[in-house]
């Protein structure tokens, strides 16, 4: 179940946001059970956008969602990226154009804003590629997409993280199954390194789980991170690493 | 002059970790004038650091920065990750294993450590690609490595934070040349986003300068940096923006 992220925009280019997004999906989607492979950030550029997104499909993986370059401003070009890169066209979403109006129509009744017109901008947010299913946006104005692409399933959200979080919970999540996985965080206290990896590539044999290492510190202690679809399940391999001779102790980021 | 960063880090494919370094590295490199393409993230994999390596060589850019995945542990892969790709050997560096040597004896000497010893998993570090000039760590064991590559500067760099931006700083920048990018950063109060696009390309053919912008709010402000080899340019470029009727104001983040 491989699964890859993209995420879109230059404030994270030049480093003048960092890229909270992308971990933010990478963990809803490690939960579900995807193997997340590669994050990948591109700027507000339809050539880049297309390219980087013609690349993840070739690598094939289950899942690909997008997130930045929604909005109405003129370098907000991702779904215009998207479309050229599946070679479908852009079709105007007449419920998008719908929930737009509303949007913009409260904006102003309460005073957000001066004018409620659709101008182009605001327009251009309700195409989205021919065949995708619309995603409600609960907290903003751009809706997202779904699309199933050559057996790769394709959401483009917001960038800004309220929406976006707000998206993936509520249309994302719950099109990708019920699986879930739970992670259980410990920190092994360990003299010599190269001791741990064949231990954990044994536990790994004997159980359903997966299992990430980093160091900490020094070389004294190593976090380890137990994914399994249960936590008693998690708890098992855990035991196993500690009858082993690893002596580990519940970590609390 | 473009330029990309790729971090590596199973922490930041499972979303444990926020990937700052990224955004650090591309905000140093966005100051000495580089052009960050993109961002790429990839676990700790030989297999799938070499493919992402070897697709950012075929974009060519100046300036490639790795960074994460040169402790001592056995998933810290990217040294040999790197030299695969470049098709080189990896080496032995005498005068880092000194270095490593003389800094788990201090650690030692110092109480953090049980044992001196240059353990497999220590030596491991000395090594780099061959021809690869070593980079000191001043804050860690791991050194890093600058390779020219076919016209490419490739850095690698450590993945603790504070040892990656000692090293970026120290070593990596200097070699970068002298060019300084100053960002100033404003908003604009506006109230159709579709007025701005010719006016700030308008700006981009007078003037020696970068502009991004993106939306704060709901589409009644935009923020808006100029990129410039000075503040003096950077704040002509403004000035001509709020000639053309685009109300500007300092913004402070």
């Amino acid at each position: 179940m491989l699964a890859e992220v993209m995420t879109v925009g230059d404030e994270l280019l030049t480093g003048n946001t960092v890229d909270s997004n992308s971990a933010f999906i990478a963990k809803k989607l490690t939960e579900r059970g995807y193997w997340v492979r590669r994050i990948t950030t591109v700027g507000d550029d339809v050539e880049e956008i297309k390219k980087a997104i013609n690349e993840v499909l070739g690598r094939r993986p289950e899942v690909l969602v997008i997130s930045g370059g929604l909005g109405p401003t003129h370098d907000d070009v991702t779904m215009l990226a998207v479309a050229e890169a599946l070679g479908r066209r852009l079709v105007l979403c007449n419920e998008c154009l719908e929930k737009i109006k509303a949007f913009y129509e409260r904006l102003y009744r309460e005073g957000y804003i001066d004018d409620p017109a659709l101008n182009e901008g605001r327009r251009k947010m309700a195409y989205l590629p021919e065949g995708a299913k619309p995603l409600e946006n609960s907290e903003g104005a751009a809706p997202g997409a779904y699309i199933e692409h050559n057996g790769v399933k394709i959401f483009v959200l917001p960038g800004m993280p309220r929406e976006m979080k707000a998206m993936l919970e509520r249309e994302v999540l719950p099109r990708l199954g019920e699986r879930k996985f739970v992670q259980l965080k410990f920190l092994a206290e360990i003299t010599d390194e190269s001791k741990l990896a064949p231990i954990l590539k044994e536990a790994l044999e004997h159980f359903n789980v997966r299992i990430h290492s980093s160091p900490k510190g020094f070389g004294k202690y190593i976090g380890v991170i137990i994914f399994a679809e249960s936590e008693e399940g998690a708890e098992k391999a855990a035991r196993f690493l500690e009858e082993r001779g690893i002596s580990l102790e519940r970590w609390k980021l």
